[in-house]
């Protein structure tokens, strides 16, 4: 029985996942992210880990596949991480310390959202296509694109920075990027929320959100669910600038299905009634519509991902 | 010494190349396009034109690695083409067609733009590159898209339709499509011609231009060069939009490099200049710039692409 590790590296926690060749998950477990010494604390940490699992499972180095990890960061073409904010970690090739710390199993990085789609194509909502656009709703706008069945980095590794579209040009607050009207500041868990502030500062109109000291996305999309005015005019908005955004991307790489997943996807349904209304009317070209679906696996994609990038290895 | 024929499909005349393996163009002509019966008449032709050939050069079918053909239309993953309005087809397999006519021949059918693109790749501006997007300025605004070194259709077959991303959401006449403001009508010949009218329609400022009955944009360009205020505020208006696009482009594949072909892309480096300029103030997250350069081969570049297309199916 071969196995391959999935590891996902958030800035607040480290994801691991264990899995068979055939994709069954045999054992996950997280750890809290120690941020330190350029990132060498998280490598040791996830070396530590991953040698206490392959004792305790009695694994041998031959059954093992390799392991693949996802990076909050751009991650070029030749795995080298320039810069990543959220870990504290500059001009690294992060499979490379791995690597050495892991007597030289392969080891496969790529950026968290890219990592993340290419777990929802191969066991989440996009299984059996090979073209897919996952946007991930979280604390900002991700986006992963796979072509082809293979991750899209880009020169730069910024392949898939839709956050960054402007999307509002009217919109006079900075995006964490120094631009303005982007995405990122309105699709976003934050975004929505600061949205949904916004509009009920500018009206009078009853909503129960106004009865709250504060509210989350989950009071909001509630409030939207049963009918609140100004929860459902945050989130059409939001999402009509969500699905400019899919169109303009339809016009670039034209995927087999758009994804929608993080923390705003806990909306659901509602959430992709809105986004199809919307992308439809931005497109002129297109014969059919593009499938737009939540994605299934949540947290668990990365690892997935992760596993994922290790398997496909294989066939290189 | 084995022999692939490049052909791409116009709709006013069709080109064909013969090349050998190694890239060295053998021999280049070209037909007119002849309209008819859902494309039979055009199947006929390349079919007759090829036959011709081999029968000149003294071919045997052994030598023959097949017809690599472009299309000016939408082509899908399955080398199907559901419409081609500049050639009057609707619903069919280009491929099949041709190939039936060809004793079995293998023939691979791809989208003008993308297969322009392959061309431009293998023998042109970005040889050594694996991540291309190639914008030509002509009638319209086309794109061709190269991921991993190979062409992306999409779902669709609309991937690389940049020509329809709404750069001037002021603009109030309509593009082909039905939409308003798509860089389509701007950044094309026809597109900078009609600038350049309403430029000076709206003010009195001398120009070079006011002294011609009627100017194309060789005209235009050559008052730009020398200085002429209206043709360079013409030309510094709509290579921002084409830089806008690129820039939202970037934020979906981060390619190695830009090529500018098609009719005014004979402005030269003026043009990169401008496009360049206009760039870089749309860029919030790149590190370094992409470059971005002039296409080489003109019109050549889709039966280099085409050829390439048959050479790169070796390997498949």
């Amino acid at each position: 029985m071969n196995i391959a590790f999935g590891v996902d590296v958030g800035g607040t926690d480290i994801k691991f996942g264990m899995f068979q060749e055939d994709g069954r998950l045999l054992s996950k477990w997280r750890i809290p992210t120690r941020i330190a010494d350029n990132g060498q604390r998280i490598f040791d940490d996830i070396a530590e880990q991953l040698q206490d699992k392959i004792k305790e499972a009695s694994l041998s180095a031959e059954q093992i596949l390799g392991i693949g990890c996802g990076i909050p960061g751009p991650v070029d073409n030749q795995s080298f991480v320039r810069t990543c904010v959220n870990l504290g970690i500059t001009d690294i090739y992060p499979g490379e310390e791995l690597s050495k710390r892991m007597r030289g199993l392969p080891v496969r990085i790529g950026n968290d959202a890219n990592v993340a789609a290419l777990g929802e194509m191969w066991k989440g909502s996009a299984r059996g296509k090979r073209n897919v656009l996952l946007v991930t709703l979280g604390t900002g706008v991700g986006s992963g694109i796979i072509i082809d069945g293979r991750i899209v980095n880009g020169l730069h590794g910024l392949a898939g920075e839709i956050g960054h579209f402007t999307v509002d040009p009217g919109e006079q607050e900075a995006c964490t990027c120094g631009g303005r009207g982007h995405l990122n500041q309105i699709a976003s868990v934050m975004g929505v929320l600061r949205y949904a502030k916004r509009f009920l500062q500018e009206s009078r109109e009853y909503s129960v959100l106004r009865e709250k000291e504060d509210f989350n996305c989950i009071d909001l999309t509630n409030a939207a669910k049963e009918g609140d005015a100004i929860a459902l005019k945050t989130l059409n908005y939001c999402m009509s600038c969500l699905a400019k955004a899919l169109a303009i991307t339809a016009h670039v790489i034209d995927p087999d299905i758009f994804l929608i997943g993080g923390g705003m996807a806990k909306a659901g349904g509602l959430l992709i009634d809105l986004i199809e209304k919307h992308y439809l009317s931005n497109l002129y070209l297109m014969p059919q519509r593009t499938e737009i679906r939540l994605a299934a696996l949540g947290n668990d994609a990365g690892i997935y991902g992760g596993a994922k990038l290790i398997l496909d290895r294989k066939g290189d």
